[in-house]
């Protein structure tokens, strides 16, 4: 079996990721998933993304990434900072990780090389754009070409969801089979509640309001 | 003070980055110098990095990245595999590290940015490629449009040393004061010998030969 159709996934067992996880089985003969423990205050996130790639037979792969929490200060691994339930104006949400998918891209190419893999997949995406620069399409297509200069390698970033908004994530999954995993196994919630989430917080409201589109229209 | 005019350096205490460290001392009104312990066999490097920070009142951080060396495979943290005396063919050395330099600015721009500097400094340079595809120019510019897209913010890095080879690196270290301090201080041998080092390794023969013919030049 030719290496060029290997893919890693970037994979974090929230919603995007877990969509792109079987998307990817679909588009590729193997695949894997490389999650990042960066100190993020829902450890569950880590067990439900194991469970998750075992569930899909998928081999996974934790990286240790300590640094990122110690050189950012941010809502999701600043101990006492909350998430603010809305942006104040048109500044990024305090739950944004400087750097954080430059910096995941990175290590996951760097392990992908290392393992002759060329396709990375990433769940990120612009259509329901949430402040955060690292998701837009033009960083990610600039990313692509600084990584194959950085380690001469070609590697090629996928990124199903880049114009998708929430509600055609949803249709996605339902059309990869994966509908009821997703809204039940999937943690996206900021306050670290599996499935449907607390409903307030902003990834919560998100999801939901996609979702509830999608159920109106679902066949 | 504007802090347009405050520059980090990425900065290993060898002589590229320590004529660098001068360099953007003449340049900036201030600078700091960043540190990276990636598991280098060479303790020693950041000792005399903090050293030669010290020396030059310069404020000195170590940022800890165990990941790197877990992740691939090389001469400078495989306890155990050589340094390769000559490049058996046109493949990078084995002390390439793959993804350093990537790594490192992404690192170095989180971290600038949490303290509002623009300004990016490292010493790579081609004119004597040492077969490291991210010591190029086209790598570096790549990198900086793709870190200004991460973070939404204006970087500009500087590479004062890319075009010259170690002949004129040592030129610059003089024009700038510092000729002894480098040739005695720094620590650029493979083998972890300060100084002059082992003279035998690629980074010594690099280097020695630069300085043979800029001292049969020197004023």
């Amino acid at each position: 079996m030719s290496k060029r159709n290997k893919a890693l996934v970037v994979f974090s067992g929230g919603q995007d990721s877990t969509t792109c996880l079987f998307w990817a089985k679909q588009k590729f003969a193997e695949v894997e998933a490389l999650s990042f423990d960066y100190g993020q205050k829902h450890r569950l996130e880590l067990e439900l993304a194991a469970k998750i790639a075992n569930d899909a037979q998928v081999p996974f792969q934790v990286l240790k990434l300590d640094l990122l929490g110690q050189i950012t200060n941010n809502a999701l691994t600043t101990p006492g900072m909350d998430v603010e339930a809305e942006k104040p104006d048109n500044s990024p949400p305090n739950t944004l990780v400087e750097g954080r998918n430059m910096l995941f891209l990175t290590y996951a190419a760097i392990y992908a090389k290392s393992k002759g893999i060329h396709h990375l997949v990433t769940g990120v995406g612009q259509a329901d754009y949430s402040g955060y620069p690292d998701c837009r399409d033009e960083f990610i297509r600039s990313l692509n070409q600084t990584l194959n200069l950085s380690m001469d390698f070609a590697y090629e970033i996928h990124t199903p969801l880049m114009w998708r908004s929430k509600e055609e994530v949803w249709h996605l999954s339902d059309e990869l089979g994966v509908f009821d995993l997703v809204r039940t196994k999937t943690l996206t919630c900021y306050n670290g509640i599996v499935g449907d989430g607390c409903g307030n917080c902003p990834a919560c409201k998100l999801r939901r309001n996609g979702l509830e589109s999608y159920l109106a229209k679902r066949p």
